[in-house]
């Protein structure tokens, strides 16, 4: 029985997708691997950190500080203190999230503690900041429960626009995210749910299509059951895929309401218990093999080992089918070895081969699309309205069956989906402020712009050092 | 009997001295106030925030991300899972710090809560960064207790290098402060409680010289029992003043054993209990006029009211006292009042009299200090070195009457703070990285001029919005 979880959320953004190759030698993974984490060391101890603050106010004189802080900043404070809302002009709560973290499933390597996810977060916060134009402060927390972390993102609140959950266990991860989603009045977003779903959505949705296939009517087999999973179920029963020709797997096999684990679901995921009961009719029990045989898609996001997946399993689908295989760094089977199983459609979670399922797709466009819309929150509704956006982009230039998500350097997709994303809280009434669609594809624009020209004017000072000379981190993959 | 209370600790950076000038009437106090809040409103809503994030590592292509974030990044909290302390030096740990504050008391608001708190920590952030090269992130905290406050700030701890506390209500903010700085590796500041003592402490310590005094003989009368004077008694104290030599006072008088809420103070407000059994030889009794009797030095931190303090308590004070009037932004007597009243030196919390006392003068070096030896916390030792250093750097410069210390323009001033303050930690044993004097002279003074140069290059870029052109803020005051 395969061993199945959710891949990392964070998946690589390591340059443009080539033509496909043969499957890497598995030392040859494990070399680059090991040298890219020897140089990320090398420059973490160069940099001493990747971001900084900067004054976005003149500063004239020190007289300059009689409005940016005593005595007139009072009347600022006032004015928020009447009405609260206010905060969304008059400071920068309105561009600000925070990334928040316990520690407890930091990329692959597991509930290794606020502390050691502190690099990640800054790397994260890097990502907002050059991508959706996101001022991301870091927030990697010491607590012992889902509630204290609960409890510390509500008390944190005051000081941002949104909260962007990152590396999180799993199922503590949607506990954590429905409570907040329902105490707090700003968007709650955890990537390794929403914008991995949402990233495999627009590619499912543009695999169909290339295929000619109808989600109203095809059979999906998702293996895993973790962070990604369990939303993308979600996601595409909203879109219209029949539950019944649903089915999901973990580690024990198909979830269906006859299993005997059932009582302990029911006590302590939810979630899984919930899709059991919904999914799978027809009542199939088994492994991957007994799930997949006659359907159309395999989305597999469980574990990073390229014999994870038997071809087998793909040759007894239905001609031509369509498999993701998303664990990271390793797919849980070499997409050549699909396409010679018969996969007509493939994807992983890798910046090196065709069609990456990147989460970084999505959350820049999100963010900056909530942001600028100042929105209470983010139901399913606006995760769909960004799937679709970046599926139509993509076909908007011509998908085929290698490109069927745009890759990391199509950035224009990003203002886009920001602007799709917030016409949608506008229609949905979860908008603080109203704008037509071009004004917020303006908008976004403009400030996903901004932090290239702050890179290039700190660049041109000198205030950031170039790439130390040994550098054998690629400069352009080709 | 005197309304007693602590002075904001936010004191106006408003520019240089200048000469002794009569009390100005009370509506143009008011009209400027005023006119400074209405502008502070225009440009917040013009500017929306004062700091923003940008990249501190350079970003040749989404390609680079391999090693800022996955997959390499996974080594690097690899590192820092196994050592801890690593992290001091392989992200940006080691030069940031959180602005905390449960709004309870924001400058002379009070308990506005944290939300409306929020323009006043974000202009922290800016005085931070300008004058310390400190990345300081304004979070304002939702809490209930004290305890709340200090399990959040321990939540937040793993992404700092220290923590600022500020505009904490009094006495709540003594027991958080003791108890983070019991329980946290990292240097803890209430700026409000130290950094205004310290400048007192410095102020009164070239005072005492210019007037020919010594602190082990004098006679001193702190008026006000709250963050700042407390702490400024501790000081006093630790410096040789005799305790028996100090009365303390609060709005029910005297601070003495004798007194009838001496049984609800032990309960409630310890650090004023144990100062009631520790200072007021002779046992005096009642209010200012009693306490001020023969003494040399009246350091008043209470009513922002220039009818606070009566010239007839000056008079009966030993000929040319020492009288600092602190509260803002009114001082309990104008300047020119104590001088005619005879008192030798006057100080107060205001830039447009001479000899402001402004924690401002003391912040920026302390972090700046604490932060370049990665100390792990802040004993009275680093405040007291602090306070020495400035008062030092003052007399370096020629002290006088009417320049105790140093202005804001001389900013010189703050890396001698800073290496002082560093190699104490490293004297202590509470260092973490040991560097000579020299050394830390010259990284704090690069770190603080790195700042200027980031604002030159951003205004150069245009990514500063020039200030609005209809400005009635005073470019330069004279």
């Amino acid at each position: 029985m395969v061993q199945a979880q959710e891949p990392s959320g964070s998946d690589g953004l390591s340059g443009r997708p080539r033509a496909a190759r043969s499957p890497p030698a598995e030392e040859d993974e494990a070399a680059k691997t090991e040298e890219l984490g020897r140089r990320a060391v090398e420059l973490a101890r160069h940099y001493h950190g990747k971001i900084e603050t900067v004054p976005k106010v003149p500063v004239r004189s020190l007289a300059d500080f009689s409005v940016w802080y005593t005595p007139g900043i009072a009347r600022v404070s006032l004015e928020i203190a009447r009405r609260p809302e206010a905060a969304f002009d008059l400071t920068g709560r309105w561009n600000t999230i925070a990334i928040v973290t316990d520690g407890s499933r930091v990329l692959g390597l597991g509930d290794i503690g606020p502390q050691a996810a502190l690099p990640v977060m800054e790397g994260k916060a890097l990502l907002f900041k050059f991508l959706g134009g996101v001022d991301a402060i870091p927030i990697p927390v010491q607590v012992g429960s889902a509630d204290e972390l609960i409890s510390t993102v509500m008390r944190l609140a005051p000081a941002f626009g949104g909260i962007n959950l990152e590396d999180i266990a799993s199922p503590k991860c949607f506990e954590v995210l429905e409570e907040l989603q329902k105490k707090l009045p700003i968007p709650i977003w955890h990537d390794d749910q929403l914008g991995t779903a949402a990233a495999t959505v627009a590619g499912l949705l543009n695999a169909l299509k290339v295929t000619d296939r109808d989600i109203r009517s095809v059979r999906t087999v998702l293996l895993g059951a973790g962070a990604a999973n369990l939303v993308t179920a979600r996601l595409l029963i909203a879109l219209g895929h029949d539950p019944h020709r649903l089915s999901v797997l973990d580690h024990h096999g198909i979830l269906e309401g006859e299993r005997e684990d059932m009582d302990a679901l029911a006590l302590h995921n939810r979630w899984k218990y919930r899709l059991a009961l919904q999914t799978n009719g027809g009542g199939r029990q088994g492994g991957p093999a007994e799930a997949l045989r006659e359907a159309d898609v395999l989305l597999a996001a469980s574990t990073p080992d390229p014999r994870t997946i038997h071809p087998d399993w793909i040759r007894s689908m239905r001609p031509g089918p369509i498999v993701f295989a998303l664990a990271n760094p390793t797919p849980e089977i070499w997409p050549a070895q699909a396409r010679e199983a018969g996969a007509a459609v493939v994807a992983t979670g890798r910046g090196d081969f065709p069609n990456q399922v990147n989460n970084s797709l999505i959350f820049p466009g999100v963010f900056r699309g909530v942001l600028d819309a100042r929105a209470r929150n983010i139901p399913d509704e606006i995760v769909i309205a960004a799937a679709t956006e970046l599926a139509r982009q993509t076909a908007r230039r011509g998908i085929t069956a290698e490109h069927i998500l745009p890759t990391m350097e199509e950035i224009e997709v990003f203002p886009e989906i920001a602007a799709a994303v917030a016409s949608r809280c506008v229609e949905l009434g979860i908008a603080r402020r109203t704008r037509t669609r071009d004004e917020f594809l303006e908008v976004a624009r403009r400030r996903m712009a901004r932090t290239h020209e702050l890179a290039s004017a700190l660049r041109a000072a000198g205030l950031i050092d170039p790439m130390p000379d040994d550098d054998p981190a690629p400069k352009e993959k080709s």
